[in-house]
């Protein structure tokens, strides 16, 4: 398939995306509506986002459990608006080992009610607090329109839930993740993103405040990359969620939940890929360097496959995570096209001239053509490949930062701010009341991302209605 | 609760260890009848084994992916034993997004199903064989009879499946997983196992061969730890799983699969533990030691604080996974009992006389009191633990094999056969019949647990028959 091209990037983004992500090898369509496959190559790009993360987790103290994907159906609707907001994406089990269930089970959309059970039961005293558990599992939502990766019924994900004796600790715990998923998004996959506060129309079904990091794709859109709350008491009071505090009194939790799904995966592949198709951050790449050997003869090939695996222990040494592409009957050109569709960083071509030289050709996937070529000593390759490697993450964070602020504009009035927003982000200052919020939606079809947490500290006036505002927002048409 | 004593083992193993996997905090019961909540303690032990699995598995090919967890109702009625096997123990989705599904859905029982029909689509010619993917995930299984960790609704698991060209290929995969479950077993888990061929009854719904590994349990009780299955073409011929061989012609695939689930927590807490708790083998213990400092004053505390850490960055930094109690306000007592009953390896004490000679006390976990205590000197602290817990993870193997040589029996006739089972294994011949088979297990509630690999080589009489019997197999009552 790697010798079909990808529609233009430029020309139709949808179907650029969809293509990619089949021929990538990234993830398949299921047999059931919606779902979808991860494949091999997808999911260990999966488990590198999941090991930088899990290491963020647990060197800020949090551990990882597992609950049941089963819930009683009762039990979304014990906090009002997690009911209300998840009602309707349900997936019902009616029947178990041959007979109808007396009370039916939801699989989990989220597992607030089901770990608020739990904590209930576990927690006594201030003494077992703060409670720092996450998970790593799926989920599923009743999506009607589904897309690989972004929105799909069932995804994959980690899900903290805390309990903590006061507000502050659990603002703190909410904000400590909201920086954890910056601090991943922008030093693990390259992405400049954006945290800040959603407003009360786009919290989360049950929390008191929710924040986002919200990143730009290529074709200007937004797309949420991850999500922190503050359930203040909403989930400690529906499920009796108390401690004993130190003067033996008896007082409810703060909880917070934090995610980030296999969504992550679509910002990466919508942010960095080109026509040629996907572009990894080296950090993240399951494959950093492809070795693709380069001969005629059997004897040509001979000596190329050894000076390859040499060069492949080194660099394996270094723990660069590299493959030689051995594959017969395949030419380089075909190994080229494939390799630039999945994405690996570096290509290193190693033919009979370039043993005799002790050189190798390395081509940057970030830079099409000669200009991302370079000859490379076979001596200290790996010191070599690890500096390549290095500028490449840093030229993609780049890259997509020129972008974001190349198409972030500041509208002057909703006129303009309509036109904008058909590019980008709109940077623009709300009243915070959310009938403007809602117009603006109507009028632009643009939604409030976010409130950043950066505020520039001076007051301006609301894009919609001209009263006073004290915060600016980004607008933007989202996924 | 650690205050608490456990019932005895020997006189009530069963409340034994239901009491010891809620006290040690590795699992709780969740609010759907025969779930299971795995608890952060459980799930550090869980993931120890994922990554000592997963290293094997990836060292020999393997690759993970991630399939969906819904599949459509027909799926499983393609293969015909697998329907057979597989429906009275389904959970049925007929309900999402708030409609009535026009197919139902099943919560997935195992992926053969599923990953066949990926595999018919994506698996072309013999340039695409073998296909060697695993995934980590859960599954449902609707039990009547359930135990946490041994026999839960929803359990963890991983489930390998490969395809390749050949029967001999597809045994020889069978043949491996087998060998890595077994080693991991042995040297991972310190359970000495018994790798073996099921017989046809015992097979796995769709396979033409199933190979497990079987241990003996405290109570003398057998549990499957592991299986691998030879699927033949079943699978294959029920998904149209095929391939172009090299002269072109349409060739069905041969398909296996293997998988090893949180069962094996269960083997271990019943394989190693005893009256005060679990004992965990070091090399998968989430923490190898723990560090209980002894002290009256707060300079005492100062003191030994400061000689406590000092030694926690000599473990770390020697990879050792260690854990300093700092629990306010619980006597060493107390912890001491705590950790018993979690199963730490080594458990180390300082006060002020051992700072004051530049010494520790080390107790092993496996050998109560006296024996098991050591005065060790802080210089090199690292080389004395590493050297104990090799030690223990020795000791720990050889109880239990000593234990199931001693509980393996080599009954004379049927009468015997009835009598030794109630204890542990009977290894007795068995001429092939499975009315034989199913008689035995009518008459002495033993089943036929496996015909080990290793064979003595001569022949002899079925123990219920009388007749020939080329081979011996292994007996006992099983979990």
């Amino acid at each position: 398939m790697a010798d079909l091209k990808l529609p233009s990037r430029s020309e139709d983004f949808s179907e650029w995306y969809n293509q990619l992500v089949l021929r990538a090898e990234l993830a398949d369509y299921a047999p059931v509506r919606g779902c979808m496959i991860v494949r091999p190559y997808g999911w260990a790009l999966w488990e590198n986002i999941t090991a930088q993360l899990d290491r963020r987790f647990k060197a800020t103290g949090h551990v990882n459990a597992a609950f049941p994907l089963l819930i009683p159906q009762s039990f979304i609707s014990k906090e009002q608006s997690h009911v209300a907001g998840f009602s309707p994406e349900l997936a019902v089990v009616t029947h178990g080992g041959g007979e109808k269930l007396e009370e039916p089970l939801v699989i989990r959309p989220t597992s607030e009610t089901i770990i608020g059970h739990a904590y209930a039961k576990w927690i006594q005293s201030y003494r077992d607090l703060p409670v720092l558990i996450n998970q790593w599992n799926s989920v599923v939502r009743w999506e009607l329109r589904t897309k690989l990766f972004l929105r799909t019924l069932e995804f994959f994900w980690q899900e903290g839930h805390t309990a903590h004796a006061t507000l502050e600790e659990a603002e703190a715990e909410t904000r400590q993740m909201l920086d954890i998923y910056t601090d991943f998004a922008v030093n693990e996959a390259a992405i400049p993103v954006i945290p800040g506060r959603k407003s009360q129309s786009e919290r989360f079904a049950g929390a008191d405040a929710t924040y986002s990091i919200e990143a730009m794709m290529g074709d200007g859109k937004a797309l949420q990359a991850g999500t922190s709350h503050n359930l203040g008491q909403n989930f400690a009071k529906a499920f009796e969620i108390r401690y004993l505090d130190q003067a033996g009194a008896l007082q409810y939790c703060w909880t917070t939940s934090w995610g980030l799904s296999t969504r992550f995966i679509g910002a990466i592949i919508m942010v960095h890929g080109d026509d040629q198709g996907l572009i990894l951050p080296p950090r993240l790449a399951p494959y950093q360097v492809v070795i693709v050997p380069i001969f005629k003869s059997d004897e040509e090939k001979a000596l190329v496959f050894e000076a390859a695996k040499k060069i492949r222990d080194q660099l394996v040494k270094a723990s660069i995570r590299v493959k030689v592409d051995e594959r017969e009957g395949q030419s380089p050109g075909f190994k080229f096209n494939d390799w630039e569709m999945r994405g690996v960083s570096l290509r290193m071509e190693i033919g009979p001239k370039d043993v005799a030289k002790g050189s190798v050709v390395l081509a940057r996937r970030d830079r099409p053509g000669k200009e991302g070529k370079s000859f490379v000593s076979q001596e200290g390759i790996a010191e070599s490949v690890e500096q390549q490697l290095g500028a490449i993450q840093k030229a993609l964070f780049e890259r997509a930062l020129a972008f974001r602020n190349m198409h972030t504009f500041e509208p002057k009035n909703l006129e303009e701010f309509r036109v904008v927003v058909e590019q980008g982000f709109a940077r623009s200052y709300w009243c915070g009341d959310a009938k403007c919020e809602e117009q603006i939606k109507e009028k632009t079809k643009a939604t409030l991302r976010c409130i950043p947490m950066e505020q520039p500290g001076v007051a301006g006036v609301c894009i919609h209605c001209g009263k006073p505002a004290n915060e600016l927002a980004i607008f933007g048409k989202a996924y």
